[in-house]
């Protein structure tokens, strides 16, 4: 038996989309207001899903009071109340869109799973915009 | 590096179905109060999910605010505040169940996006009835 | 003790605002697409909420069984699936207007209540629009 | 044509993770407050998918109010203000975890289905965890 | 300036309703499916409201943070997977009814507060029915 | 006939809380990783509450749609996608705590509303924290 396993999590970070490659002007045009050089902020949802085998003796696809912590050490400590361009050095020259976070995140979990478990997630910015990775 | 992008958007309508082709007490034995004659009607809650490429130079799978704005264009000033059966020609021959009116919202949404990506919905007809399209 | 008891219920229902002593013109001027001749609709949510004393035997302001009971046969069997300017007696003369719907409703609830009881509804006619009555 | 329906219900019950064919500390040590001898309880949030061909005569994939029966039937009605350890047989031997509990209530739907319809299912045990069952 | 702050958390628990001083029947009648002697259960989501003044120095009525391990240290550690009736001393004698343990919870946050702070409580315990207190 | 209706409305922003009056341990000590010199963010969700006379006329204490254009001019032009801290010149001298955010919110408004109605907000910095103004 296969089943999927969800978790929630929540962190809120401030960032700027800027692309250094490119003039101001461009910049602007392409990102207009999420270019603001003061920086804008989100609280960010997330949603993990663990796919794999049902365990028979817990039920369980695998735990989630473990899946829990380990996005707490993962995600939450390294994003959360942070500056996505300056405090966190997977953006320094990587655009900290919300699929580039997705992605990131994702490689940060992988290998804390049990071994043989299938990742993906949704990731929102605002109560209207998400992205899931991978697809 | 593949992601998808997901937007949500509103709009309220006035509906019945009715098949032309049927009598009136089949029709209210099949609809039930969805064929009240006088319409009724929903806050249509609509989320579009777009699949593709990320853009290294953007971080994008495509630009949010132009999914927000072909979405206005093709869904919202077609479908909001309209009565679904007199009001829009794609229902005059065509049951607007949210599974129909799921399937035209495709069809308007697609030929407005780039080159290479794929489209798919989810769209609530009340807060605990959905509609996926395509599957 | 005294307490606050809520819950929550579900309609859908076709309007339109149109006054009918106004021009055409005055009324497009004053409601604009909500002044749409063939209608349009709307999930409507409401909770309604009841104060009093709390009986000490149940536990209970009141029991909120009892309470959804009353609430389906004033509310949802008179005006889900309706059409609220053709179908419903109260707006013959009167706006459908989501303040007049909502006094409509605590005048059937009311009397249904034991004895006692304070009375008061929100609704919201979107997920962004609301209501509240009596203030 | 093919497409996706969806249908959203709720029960309540108590239940309790144990493994009779292990010791108390093993239970305590891998269930945590799951384990607790005088059970727990939560608001399960269901939501069933169905996928299949839309009937042009009636732009339905099937009649959703006939899936809001079936899901009473079949699991309000079993599973709503139940202790599911010792109310329910089908966990009298099996775990009544999230991701059993999503399985069993497949078994319970398919056959009271359509002929040719896909199921699936998403289960929040709590706002923050869920499981989807077939993956 | 005086100003509101909210803070809300969850917990889950398992009870049931039943008056000692009461018959079987008369139980079954007035509490029905809640009267069930295997327990049931819910989340509960509690809203937690405080009002007072807003200190100039750090723009707060009080630290969120501070009102948080607050409402774990007496609600959660206390409520959370835990059966009402049986492992929490309030219930002994006291029917678990959301009004009554939204009443404890006043009882039990009140004196952990900064003097002169008005407290009030939302304690939802399903997504449809809800308490306030006091009122 | 007296009542309220509510609009919500979403920005986001970046936001720091330091008072430039304490030493850098005490406001790390006080604000914790809100402090945080590279500032954090949220989606803010408000609120706005608007209680009067509804016109018997209209059927309208105000128009919703003049008051979505009120916010968005005084609140979503001055505060989406900006720093609080440097990009907003309220918040120079004040700290830009979700207290003092709504209370900002609530001068901007007032003026803009026609006469007699009154005015109160509630403003989420994140789902799980939010303030009232007035109270």
């Amino acid at each position: 038996m296969r089943a999927a396993v969800y978790r929630r999590a929540h962190f809120n970070a401030a960032h700027r989309l800027h692309n250094a490659k490119w003039s101001d002007e461009r910049n602007r045009e392409v990102f207009g207001p999420c270019n603001n050089a003061n920086f804008h902020g989100h609280n960010y949802e997330l949603e993990v899903c663990v796919k794999g085998n049902v365990n028979p003796d817990t039920g369980y696809v695998m735990d989630l009071g473990v899946l829990k912590q380990i996005i707490k050490e993962e995600v939450e400590d390294r994003f959360d109340h942070k500056n996505l361009n300056l405090d966190v050095p997977d953006f320094q020259d990587r655009m900290p869109s919300a699929e580039h976070i997705a992605a990131a995140i994702y490689d940060y979990l992988l290998p804390r799973l049990p071994a043989g478990l299938e990742l993906s997630l949704k990731l929102w910015e605002t109560p209207r915009n998400a992205v899931g990775y991978p697809v």
